[in-house]
């Protein structure tokens, strides 16, 4: 196989993200690639030349299945946003200059929707100039929002862990006789996907949170209490998940009121935080009621001693399906799953221009909400329960979760 | 065997309190005691008459299997303190009257420091009427603040959560090539016992925590701000863990210094929270670096999901332990764990009066702090390290944990 073969992982890290790395060198070595290299930190690294031979890192099968058990971007990330060529088309020749002297014929480019961003600009780019290179994108997100495709690698570990951890709040809450409020804030901007993961622990063991708010409906504080001093009434502790980028009338998130300053990222996304802790202290004034905040943070996207196995072979197939694809010709395209059933459940890869969908933000269906934007449906349950079925076990040293790591 | 049993749990949950119900139950059931009935939400719910047949709930194997794997406590839990009977009698008249009612002969509490001092004043009081009625504590608390056992069952499961999710907080914080710190708050009023255990977390694929602080230690802002400019000098990330019970020279908690009220509970204890909120902000203002504060909050005490073997085992051990001596006719006592050697881990169990334990709190011994305050010593890492070996898999349906439960 002619030229070589470059990866980079980009945006929020995941649980699954490696299993996607794993599946693009181990692809890539098996259809005869000479050399996979890694960028260190995305683009912005590899613009100051940084990457590693992978071989260098995975010499083993072992480390093949420790990498896939390793959370976070192996390769490190960036939040990185090419300007567009026709403003600024330097950044674009140092890119290319380097891929050149590489011998570079194969992009991968492992993310979300800035990510997908980043490879529709470099293939348009590559066309303009009438470049060979194969750029290609992997997708991956815990927010799920990424168009085109029925769901991304890394929403299914995340379902599972905010299941999981909503099940042990709720047995921990639950527990006390004493009356008692708990906000959980659960990650996801626009898309109410992971907050609507919360609805998974409802089963015949748990009651699952009683109220679930996600910021595709506009939240009102004056129902949100009333709902609460409803629920007070026959039970007495008011689970509720609510997603951190839930948003007033006036277009506010909830986390905007309680803060001094608002940090916002390169690509323009405003970093939110605190809504579940205002909440609590809301109803804490309102009710008189003991009322907690909790939030899953980053741990929601790092939690891998509890994937979903369904997610790490997904991501491992997407990373693989995506070096096929491009060994085949494709390129500025991002490799997609597309559900067959639901029961049992079956899943297919398929191919989309990345033109069409970078930048795009997909939503909880407003038909999958409850009418009065409590809670989510069966219609929700349908579709994420099979993305959190299976496990793979981490491998334990000294009692905690092994990982594989470049040491620097 | 005469008489029946009861059992209660009390005060906050953990991982493997469960474990110590099962140790309880299967021990007398095996040793011919007809009944044991267990109270629900401690000697608060027992005193209103709430209590259960816990064979109602226990039918088979697989539910004392599913019972060691179910976080939080099973029978519910409370906070209630009993008064001194010099000066209340009548709570323990109404008290004994339900004991003779339901022929209990033998009475277990499993719990903490406060679940001790009920034992105490129990014991004393059945001395003091003559009630041949038998009163004996099964140690129990995340905190490991109980003195005269080398550690408590629940500790090590809320370390190796700890621990684990401190290593992947880190991968996560440490993928970024931006400047960043975290902070990451951890439970322990006054022992730093769980704080310490994020110090597990260093290892050959992990750098631990750059700093930790534990209430053991007074807490300076300057110098700790001066600590983390040293550490950013030389690296863009750094995480840190402090305890939520950490205090400045004024006797006052971080946490308060940030707290329009602070909820006491009925043992005056302060609920404290905030502490890593508060110093994230501090750092963020002081250094114009991204702060992020992370709280484990109840997840640390409830994620059964990643239980200890070894605590789990411990815990079934405490309980077993503490029927055969009430059998045996011992009261007024509390099971501890002695350690006999770290390599290889040997453990035995022992006997302790409750009235020379009870409200006393055992802190993480100053040697092993280092002497600038800011970590712990290998003397902490020998002690802890066992205590998080072997893990017990949960039944996972449907993609998640299950748990025993009680529907009502």
């Amino acid at each position: 196989m002619q030229g070589n073969v470059i990866v980079g992982q980009s945006g929020g890290p995941t649980s699954v993200i490696n299993s996607s790395l794993v599946g693009v060198y181990k692809t890539a070595k098996d259809r005869g690639v000479k050399k996979v290299y890694g960028m260190r930190h995305g683009i912005e690294g590899f613009l100051n030349e940084q990457y590693v031979d992978l071989e260098d890192y995975i010499q083993s099968d072992l480390d093949i299945e420790l990498l896939k058990r390793t959370p976070s971007s192996f390769l490190g990330t960036c939040r990185y946003k090419l300007p567009d060529f026709e403003e600024d088309e330097e950044v674009y020749w140092r890119l290319f200059n380097i891929l050149h002297k590489m011998d570079i014929k194969y992009f991968f480019y492992i993310g979300g929707n800035d990510s997908m961003d980043t490879i529709k600009k470099l293939s348009n780019y590559a066309e303009s100039i009438n470049s060979d290179i194969r750029f290609m994108g992997v997708p991956k997100t815990i927010d799920n929002d990424l168009a085109a495709t029925d769901h991304t690698p890394g929403y299914g570990s995340a379902a599972k862990y905010i299941a999981s951890a909503m099940k042990e709040i709720i047995r921990d809450a639950k527990t006390y006789p004493t009356d008692s409020i708990t906000v959980v804030e659960i990650m996801g901007r626009n898309a109410g996907w992971l907050t609507a993961a919360a609805a998974l622990s409802r089963a015949e063991d748990c009651t699952g949170p009683d109220l679930i708010y996600l910021p595709e409906v506009e939240f009102d504080y004056d129902k949100f209490l009333k709902k609460i001093l409803e629920i007070k009434k026959y039970q007495t502790t008011a689970v509720v998940a609510v997603s951190e980028g839930i948003k007033t009338a006036d277009g506010l998130y909830v986390s905007e009121a309680n803060k001094k300053s608002v940090y916002v990222d390169s690509f323009g996304h405003k970093q939110l935080g605190g809504t579940a802790l205002y909440l609590a202290d809301f109803l804490g004034e309102q009710t008189g009621i003991k009322s907690r905040g909790i939030v899953f943070s980053t741990l929601q996207r790092c939690a891998s001693h509890i994937v979903s196995r369904r997610d790490i072979t997904e991501a491992y197939t997407v990373g693989a399906d995506a070096v096929q694809a491009a060994l085949n010709g494709d390129t500025g395209k991002m490799v997609t799953l597309e559900r067959i059933s639901n029961t049992p459940y079956q899943i297919k890869t398929g191919l989309y221009d990345v033109n069409l969908i970078a930048n795009v933000e997909k939503c909880v269906p407003l038909e999958w909400i409850t009418d009065d934007g409590t809670y989510v449906s069966h219609e929700f349950n349908e579709y994420a329960s099979p993305l959190i079925i299976g496990e793979l076990s981490p491998f334990m040293v000294d009692g905690l979760p092994r990982h594989l790591f470049i040491d620097k």
